[in-house]
C-alpha cells in the first residue's frame, strides 16, 4: 500500500520501547494543509500543547509529524514541554522548515520526561527511511501493546480524479498500563483548506473516535491529524457539504480506525453497538450510551455473553438523562426484550445468541423525544485485568 | 445482640433464593417515626415506589418492615407494583395497621414480578418468630451474594439515659449479577421526630453511603430506612443541631456499615479512601473523586498494588472540574508523589508499600479552591470478572 502521493513516511528504532521500532515520521514533501483533534483532558501532554499552538501560529500547515512511543511526556512539567521542543527543533532543522510546521505526538508511560536525546540521535535515519512505502512501518512504530497494526484506506472521485485517503491509528485504552492513548494520522492527496479540514475533521470525529468506548478513561496524548498534501492538483475543497465523496471516504476509514481500535482491546473478546433514540436531545442519547457503555455490570455481562438487560437499563436510569418508565424499550439484534417498560415473553435462548455476537447490537429507546446516539464499547474480563492489574508497570 | 426497645425482629425462609432464609421483618410494636433515603435510578422498583408513597401518606409512621432478597421487583411495571401492594396489604393484616405503615423493600433479580405468594405464605411464621434478639436472623435474611451479614451498633447518652442505635445493612455492587442493592435498615429507641430523622439522615447519608463507590452503579432498589421507636421515654428530638451525641453515633453506624459494604465486594482485595481537596466547590470535589473512584484503569491498578499515578491524574483531568495543572499534588499516605504538577523524586518501593495496604488513602489536590471531599472506592480485579461474567444470571 503506497500513500497518498505526497507523503512519505518511516518507523525506526529510538530505543524507548523495550523493543522494536518506536520512532515514525511523516513528510509532506511541500508540505500539507492540516487540522487536528485533541483531548479534553486537563492534563494535556507536552506534544499536545506544542503541536496545537503549533497548528494555530502554522495557520494550519504541517510539513512533518514525528510521533514516539514508550513515553507520552505528560504530566512532566517545563521540563517535558523543553524536550518536546527540541524535538521539534531538531526535525524542523532536518526538513528546513519552520518548528511551528513540525507536529510531533508522544505515547506511552506518563509522567517519565521524554528522553529526546535519543529521539535526536535516531531522526537522521527516520529521514534517511522516508517512504512512499512507509506505511507499514509508521503503523508499527506507533504501537504500544496493540496486537497489530491499524491502517485503513479508501479512493474517492474528486474533480474527475481517483484521490486517496490512508489513515494510521494506534490505541487505545484497555491497553497497558498508562498506554491508554489513542492516535491517529490521516492523509489525503485531494487539495483542500485547513477549514474544511477542520469541519470535516469535527464532523466525522463525532461518529467515529468518538463514538468508541473502551473504558471511559482518556488520555492526556489522545490526537488525531488529517492531512491534505494537494498533491492531487486543483482548487481546493472548501465546503463540506459539497464534498460528499470525500466525507464518505472519511468516514469509512474513521469507522474502520475506531473500530479496530475498539475491537483490538487487550482481553476484549466483544463488542457492543449501543443505539440510544427516542432521547429529548442527542447529547442526552449519547449521556445514556455512555453509562450502558462505561458500566462495569454491563461490561462483565457482555464478556460472559450474558443477556442481562436489568443491569442495561439501570444504567440509563442513573444516568441523568430524561426517560419515560412506562414507554421505554430495548431490542437486543431484533429481539424485542422490553417494551413499553415491561419484559416481553422473549426466548432466553434466542436473547443469549445475540450475546454471543461478537458485535452485539442493542436499541434503548426512551420513549421521550426523537434525537439518538451510537456508541461501540468493548467488554471487559479476565484478559482486562489481566493487562491492567497483573503487570506492574 | 439484642435490638434497641421497641423493636423486633425475625428471618425466615420464604423460598425465593436458592437456599436460605430470604424474608426477614422488621416491627416496631408501638409504631415508630421514621425517614428513609432511595435511589435516584429513574428506574425505581415497586417496593422503592410503594414505601415512598406510603411514608409521606403516614407522615413518617413505619410500624412494620419486609424485606426479601432473590427477587428486585424492578422494572416489572403494573403487575410488579400489584404484587409488592398484595404483599404490603398482607402485612398489614397480620400487624393490625394501615397500610401506609408497612415500608416494604426488595433485592434480588431485575425485572422478574415478585413471587408474592411465597412471601404471603411465609409472612405468618415471620411475625410469630419476632424476637429482640432478631438481629442475627434479619441481618442474615437480607444478604443476597454478601460474604458475611453486616451489622454496626453504638449507645449515646440522650436525655441522661443511655439510648442505642442499630444497624443493618447488606450489598452493594460488585456482587452477584443483578444484584447490586445496598439496603441498609437503622433502628434507635431515642425519640425523634420524622422530621429529625430525616434532617439527620440526610446529613449523615452524604458522608457515609453516599461516600463509597464500588462499580459506578447505582440500583433501583436502593433504600436506607431509619426508625424511632421512642421507646426510651421523653420528648422527641427535633432539632439535629442539639443532638451532637445522636449523630455521632449515626455517623459511626452508617460508616461501619458503608466500609464493610465496599470492603465486602466480592474480588474486592483493597479499597482506595480517596480525598479530593482545593476544589472549587464540594460537588466539583466530589465529581473529582468519582473520577478517581470509578476508572478501570485506577481500580485495576488499585487491585495489582501498582502506584500508577499517571491514571489517577488523568482520570481528574477528564472529569471536567477546575483544576490548576502547575498547582495541583498528588499524595499516597505521607508519600509526595506530585508536587505543582510535576512528579517529586520519590522512592518507587516507598510507594508500592503504600499501595499494598488494605486501605490505600489518596489526596488529590486540586489547587485552586478549599472545597473537599472524601469517597471510599474498591478495586477490580478477577474475583469482580468472575462473580459478574463467569456465571450467567
Amino acid at each position: 500500500m503506497k500513500l497518498p502521493r505526497g507523503f512519505g513516511a518511516s518507523g525506526v528504532r529510538a530505543g524507548l520501547k523495550k523493543q522494536g521500532t518506536d520512532l515514525a515520521v511523516i513528510v509532506a514533501k511541500g508540505g500539507a494543509n492540516a487540522a487536528a483533534v485533541f483531548t479534553r483532558n486537563k492534563f494535556q501532554a507536552a506534544p499536545v500543547v506544542l503541536s496545537k499552538k503549533g497548528l494555530t501560529a502554522s495557520r494550519g500547515r504541517v510539513k512533518v509529524v514525528v510521533v514516539n512511543a514508550g513515553c507520552a511526556n505528560a504530566i512532566t512539567g517545563p521540563e517535558g514541554e523543553a524536550a518536546a521542543g527540541r524535538v521539534r527543533q531538531a526535525a524542523a532543522a532536518l526538513a528546513g522548515c519552520p518548528q511551528n510546521e513540525v507536529f510531533v505526538a508522544s505515547t506511552g508511560v506518563i509522567g517519565v520526561v521524554l528522553p529526546d536525546d535519543r529521539i535526536r540521535e535516531a531522526l537522521p535515519g527516520a529521514f534517511e527511511a522516508l517512504s512512499e512505502d512507509g506505511l507499514e512501518p509508521l503503523s508499527e512504530a506507533i504501537m504500544t501493546t496493540d496486537n497489530a497494526p491499524k491502517v485503513a484506506e479508501a479512493a474517492f472521485m474528486w474533480n474527475g480524479k481517483r484521490a486517496r485517503l490512508t489513515g494510521v491509528a494506534k490505541g487505545a485504552g484497555m491497553i497497558h498500563p498508562d498506554m491508554a492513548t489513542m492516535l491517529a494520522f490521516l492523509m489525503t492527496d485531494a487539495p483542500a483548506t485547513p477549514g474544511f479540514l477542520a469541519a470535516a475533521l469535527s464532523a466525522v470525529n463525532a461518529i467515529s473516535f468518538n463514538a468508541i468506548s473502551v473504558d471511559g478513561d482518556t488520555s492526556t496524548n489522545d490526537t488525531v491529524l488529517l492531512m491534505s498534501s494537494g498533491a492531487l492538483a486543483g482548487e481546493p475543497m472548501t465546503d463540506p457539504r459539497r464534498e460528499a465523496p470525500f466525507l464518505k471516504a472519511l468516514t469509512k476509514v474513521c469507522r474502520e480506525l475506531a473500530w479496530k481500535i475498539v475491537r483490538d482491546g487487550e482481553g476484549a473478546s466483544r463488542v457492543m453497538e449501543i443505539t440510544v433514540r427516542g432521547a429529548r436531545t442527542e447529547k442526552e442519547a449519547r449521556a445514556a450510551a455512555h453509562a450502558i457503555g462505561t458500566s462495569p455490570l454491563v461490561k462483565t455481562a457482555l464478556n460472559g455473553g450474558d443477556p442481562n438487560w436489568g443491569r442495561i437499563l439501570a444504567a440509563v436510569g442513573r444516568s441523568g438523562v430524561a426517560l419515560s418508565t412506562s414507554k421505554v424499550s430495548l431490542r437486543a439484534g431484533k429481539l424485542w426484550i422490553v417494551k413499553d417498560g415491561a419484559p416481553t415473553a422473549y426466548e432466553e435462548a434466542a436473547a443469549a445468541k445475540v450475546f454471543a455476537l461478537e458485535r452485539v447490537p442493542l436499541t434503548v429507546d426512551l420513549g421521550v423525544g426523537s434525537a439518538s446516539a451510537v456508541l461501540l464499547a468493548a467488554d471487559l474480563g479476565h484478559g482486562y485485568v489481566s493487562v491492567n492489574a497483573d503487570y506492574r508497570s
